[in-house]
């Protein structure tokens, strides 16, 4: 049904898209290509939210090269939107620029769309199709998908660790475990994230900025503080710089008088405070990640925290992909990965499955998902 | 200086080797390859100990398929032998052959050899060359490259652990931890070595036969259990078909009245008792791996245990391979993969390097190295 030159064609729309990665949230990354006679004429991918989308980028673009893109065909990695959102709906854009063909990866899975951009296109006479490179095209946008289609994000735990799965010393110490190229590489991927989620527990111990560092970005991540009785030092390093990147503290309680004291100093700094009990007066983990689905358009949250937090996560289900590092050691006793009790038997335990599994440096990167993600 | 031909030749004659993987201890797997004209006319690798060596093999090929081998291009992946062993040396059958060059991968690390084996060709008028495609030629004899250098077997440590460094839940459940695959691969690795290391805590655990079963092999590896107090039960699986292969149970004492009787009951088995200890009143690990190079001709041993020896062994600095297999999951307590202690500082680690990572099955095989092994 596809070509050659479509799938390369395609694979330039997903170059494109790749682009928007660290950018374009809570919109999904998209890449669109424009190619008339065998020649790409044009191309864009998905701006900062409230920007233009990848198919205008690409519109303009051929527009700009002095291309006319009517009889074109048109490539890009999500069927294109036929909804009024902060920017008009791309189909119409499409429509007016009277392309002959758009092929297009995937279905938008929201809700709003999910085949009505394509009807539209049809119905105006373009000859659609859908498909090519669809799961190249899935694996650029879990978090939208999981978002639109479970009203959840797809949450990514980090964990670093020496082989015999220890991610400190048994007196807390734990820098650095794993080397310069691991940690660099855990920076791209706190960039994908529209948060980086910690535990009090992590703050008050290791004191990290989490901030994106070392890789190039425009936007920081939100950072979120599950801190049940609202234990986070005011001077914590995570606190500065808020212009750049809000702060939210989850607690589980704010009507006792200390509460509200506490939450008050954490909102003079400008810090949001929300809570969000379960019924043993924790903070709801399930709640506040289909909260931040749903109430704040996350679409990927990236966990860095410790033994006890990703424990919870962990047994709560709420974990959709494991991000290992292993660094080349043992480290006997000390600090495990995670709390997740004891089994009494090994049918008890979670599977997952292999994603993909490379050396960084010294250390060895193991990437895992469920092993039917529900996407 | 070596051409593309001769890194074929070569490959072909490393392949031969792999032949003798299982087979040919404590001789090194050896392989050869005769070729003249550009055309192989004999190849062969070496048999089970007492049989023959690589160039006798392939010279016999080539008289049997009809060649004459003077004049010919001869490729070993290790020096051949100078000296009379169980056979006579292979230099002086090459030497009556009358080829015009050999090419050896590396030199004989044995003391006995190490170039004699070379000038012995050369001095006899054939063109001798050495070090085409080393390190693979070396890469298949770590353990005769260890007991010839260093006086010590190449120690390979097998661990099957979940994702957290877990090999058994807290109430000692393990069976199994990783797939068919996985342990089918952990037999080719068994296949090689000279013997089998064990504890008696894993035998009384276990029960494990710690036979080769799901590779082909004419010889089964000797067993070893590490038993200081003499405390293996009579009737344990690994004391069956002592015909195909000797186990070996090393204690701490054999002075006393209750150790001799047990000793005695052993023995009646067809089991060998020896005593090795240490100050601690304990097998002494270091001695024993010298005495098992040294005395034993062995080159390769292979450890499954469990938490408490592979710590011993770890802390006394006796593994120079670690093969582990993690499981896709979590387990969260349970037993570690060996006791190596509380550090209190990171750099008090031993590290190591990764040699290589491959998924089987669901489970990622890891192997690592010392960083620089003394070969």
């Amino acid at each position: 049904m596809y070509t050659v030159v479509d799938h390369q064609f395609m694979s330039q729309a997903l170059a494109q898209a790749q682009k928007a990665l660290y950018l374009s949230t809570p919109n999904p990354r998209v890449g669109c290509v424009i190619t008339k006679d065998g020649q790409v004429i044009g191309s864009g991918y998905t701006q900062k939210a409230g920007g233009n989308h990848a198919e205008v980028q690409a519109l303009a673009d051929a527009k700009a090269n002095g291309f006319d893109v009517s009889g074109s065909t048109i490539y890009v990695t999500l069927e294109p939107c036929s909804h009024e959102g902060r920017t008009p709906p791309c189909s119409d854009a499409l429509i007016a620029a009277k392309p002959a063909v758009v092929i297009a990866a995937m279905l938008d899975p929201n809700p709003l769309v999910n085949g009505r951009g394509l009807e539209r296109l049809k119905a105006a006479g373009i000859d659609v199709r859908c498909g090519l490179m669809e799961s190249e095209a899935r694996a650029l946008n879990p978090g939208f998908i999981s978002r639109m289609t479970r009203g959840l994000p797809w949450v990514r735990m980090k964990i670093a660790a020496s082989l015999d799965g220890k991610t400190a010393l048994a007196n807390g110490t734990s820098q650095w475990i794993t080397g310069p190229e691991a940690r660099s590489d855990g920076h791209h991927w706190r960039a994908q994230a529209c948060a980086i989620l910690t535990g009090a527990g992590t703050v008050k111990e290791d004191d990290p900025t989490l901030n994106v560092r070392d890789v190039v970005t425009e936007r920081q991540p939100w950072k979120i503080v599950i801190d049940s009785r609202l234990e986070t030092p005011l001077d914590a390093k995570l606190f500065k710089n808020l212009h750049q990147s809000g702060v939210i503290v989850v607690c589980a309680d704010m009507d006792s008088e200390v509460s509200q004291t506490k939450a008050k100093a954490l909102q003079g700094l400008g810090v949001e405070v929300i809570a969000m009990a379960n019924a043993y007066g924790k903070v709801d983990l399930a709640k506040l990640l289909r909260y931040l689905a749903k109430e704040r358009s996350m679409n990927e949250i990236h966990i860095e925290s410790g033994y006890k937090l990703n424990g919870s996560l962990l047994r709560e289900n709420g974990v959709d992909e494991l991000l290992l590092y292993y660094a080349p050691f043992l480290l006997g006793d000390g600090i495990g990965m995670a709390n997740i009790g004891t089994l009494t038997e090994l049918n008890q335990r979670q599977d997952w499955q292999i994603i993909d599994h490379t050396v960084l440096g010294q250390d060895l990167r193991v990437r895992l998902a469920k092993p039917s993600p529900k996407l």
